[in-house]
């Protein structure tokens, strides 16, 4: 167990971002919160998985929703602290600690909200290694766990409970369903685990690796150096192509940002065009109608000059970006896994095929 | 308390099926049901309201949705009671009695399938006297009742609790959706009532009253007296228009059956024709497209020959229709009543007229 300084609440807002491949939600506001909360006095440590006993319950959370109203319609900071007290109301038992469902942008950054206001620390573990927009696409998911109950709290004062569902997918369509109507954004507790299915399925050590990559990047930059090859060395990605954005095409339906953004060379991609998807997250890169990289290999869409990620929900004409891919979790390179977040999951009819085998 | 006989059972059919004014699905299905469970020896009781003392936790029961759906999809009969069990286990406490939220149509028969599986008596009163098709449209609601919590279960073996909503228009929203997802049809259980205010805000003796409509309907055919004028002298209503339907407008759309349907006169009406606007229920009759009638009066469809009702859900080119207006309950008919029910609750720019006072 050891406790964040704000410096590392600072990497942190900038590896997550890298690390939330277009989405998960920007950083900044929960950076800016946690600005606040440290300053009012609150602290946040990080418990390491394997610490975890094996009855221990564990509060997974996320905020829920379309990446561009997450960044237009502030949250109180108490909400996912609500999300999670009323599952402990729930289920009748307190969480021995709070962890992210997911690594990627402001998501992983909502565990350390809630472990501020609720005085419970946050497990060093997130269950995608990445973001990705959909509930069924986890580990716990992957590993078969049991996927309800859910619970998912607005603004207003509403309070909807997920008590049960035949599946995973049917646990993202009714929560979503939900979401929506709460206007494309929820703040979620997701299904409690134990400390044993965190230990087996959690994807181990992801906060302190999205903090370690921050500090690269700030190291790079206080150096002039590259961040980006800061980037590359730290997670032994590969660069796939340089240029600026041409077109971007964006649009908030179902409880998603969908759409996609066009890019041109420059340097030594001069003369070069490539086209990337997105639901949320950055999903398949397309060279002349051919993918070229998808989902799970992980997409990041990066400032040239500054190394810092730029999101879906804010990319536009114009920017100067590099394009690099950074190797996905283990678990979801599985057969099993491929089902869950391989490109056919997100109804491209192509086989994935990782970047770092060719 | 006294047991309802299988032919209170038929009679119930038929009486809330004309008081459901089109909606509140069709009452064939349970009524079949009932039938299956009084043969394998089930048997139901009513209980009167002021039979409930104070502190009796009261479930709500209906099954939500399109009535076109509810019609296509049968449900298996355990699911009516799965939601008040849901609901039991959620608050912690078991119902001493069921009820409807609304009367008309299956929904009015719903309480006595769940009293069956529960071996709960059913209270004879409802929450709307009629069908309605929102949450909100209840004298629970014009009460100013907690519209929370509400459990909402499908077939497939989901469960969602609505823990908390800011107002009874946010339940139907968030509640809405679910059952939108579910595919529009979803059984649901109220938010828990006492008998206080069941007794306070309860629309009392619709149960006896359907079962009383319903014999005398009977009564009129075996007696090949018209059964129409069976029901005006029962429920002191009044006859609207005679006729034929001439054209019928139909779609199922976020959770609802909405449209409107055409006559033309017969016999006295001959030359004339109407509209009436359905949401679920009638709404608005139009002649020269001026309103003539509209809810909250219960504007019923029946069939000319035999008296029974037809729903918004099945009425088709051809059929010889009667129109008549029953009173509302009393409850509905103050200024409050009306922004819940009256026509402008609706989306109508029009005052209400109750066909009562002209």
């Amino acid at each position: 167990m050891r406790q964040l300084t704000l410096d590392d609440i600072e990497a942190l807002a900038v590896g997550a971002w890298i690390l939330g491949t277009g989405g998960g939600g920007s950083t900044y506001h929960a950076l800016l919160t946690l600005r606040r909360l440290y300053a009012e006095g609150h602290r946040v440590n990080l418990m390491d998985l394997d610490d975890l006993a094996d009855d221990d319950a564990v509060a997974v959370v996320s905020v829920m929703g379309a990446p561009l109203v997450i960044l237009e319609r502030l949250l109180d900071s108490t909400q996912i602290a609500r999300a999670v007290s009323v599952m402990e109301e729930y289920i009748g038992r307190k969480f021995k600690a709070v962890m992210a469902v997911e690594i990627g942008g402001g998501n992983g950054m909502q565990p350390l909200i809630a472990s501020a206001h609720l005085g419970i620390p946050v497990i060093d573990a997130d269950a995608m290694g990445r973001a990705y927009p959909e509930a069924q696409m986890t580990s716990f998911a992957v590993g078969d766990l049991k996927p309800w109950p859910l619970t998912s709290v607005d603004p207003r004062g509403s309070e909807v409970i997920v008590g049960r569902t035949p599946t995973w997918k049917w646990m993202e369509r009714v929560s979503r369903k939900v979401c929506t109507e709460f206007g494309s954004i929820a703040s979620t507790c997701k299904a409690p685990r134990t400390g044993a299915e965190v230990r087996r399925w959690g994807i181990p050590r992801t906060t302190s690796k999205a903090i370690a990559l921050g500090h690269a990047v700030a190291e790079a930059n206080r150096r002039h150096a590259d961040p980006i090859e800061a980037i590359l060395k730290a997670e032994s990605g590969k660069r796939l192509f340089t240029g600026k954005v041409v077109e971007v095409e964006r649009r908030t339906t179902e409880g998603f940002l969908r759409g996609r953004a066009a890019f041109e060379g420059l340097a030594e991609d001069r003369g070069e065009k490539i086209v990337i998807d997105f639901q949320n997250e950055w999903t398949v890169v397309w060279r002349d109608n051919q993918p070229v990289a998808s989902t799970p290999d992980l997409i990041c869409v990066l400032d040239s000059e500054t190394g810092e990620a730029i999101g879906t929900e804010t990319i536009r004409y114009g920017q100067r970006i590099t394009v690099i891919a950074l190797p996905a979790a283990e678990v979801f390179l599985s057969p099993r896994g491929l089902e869950h977040v391989g490109p056919r999951a997100f109804g491209y009819d192509i086989d994935f095929k990782s970047v770092f085998l060719s």
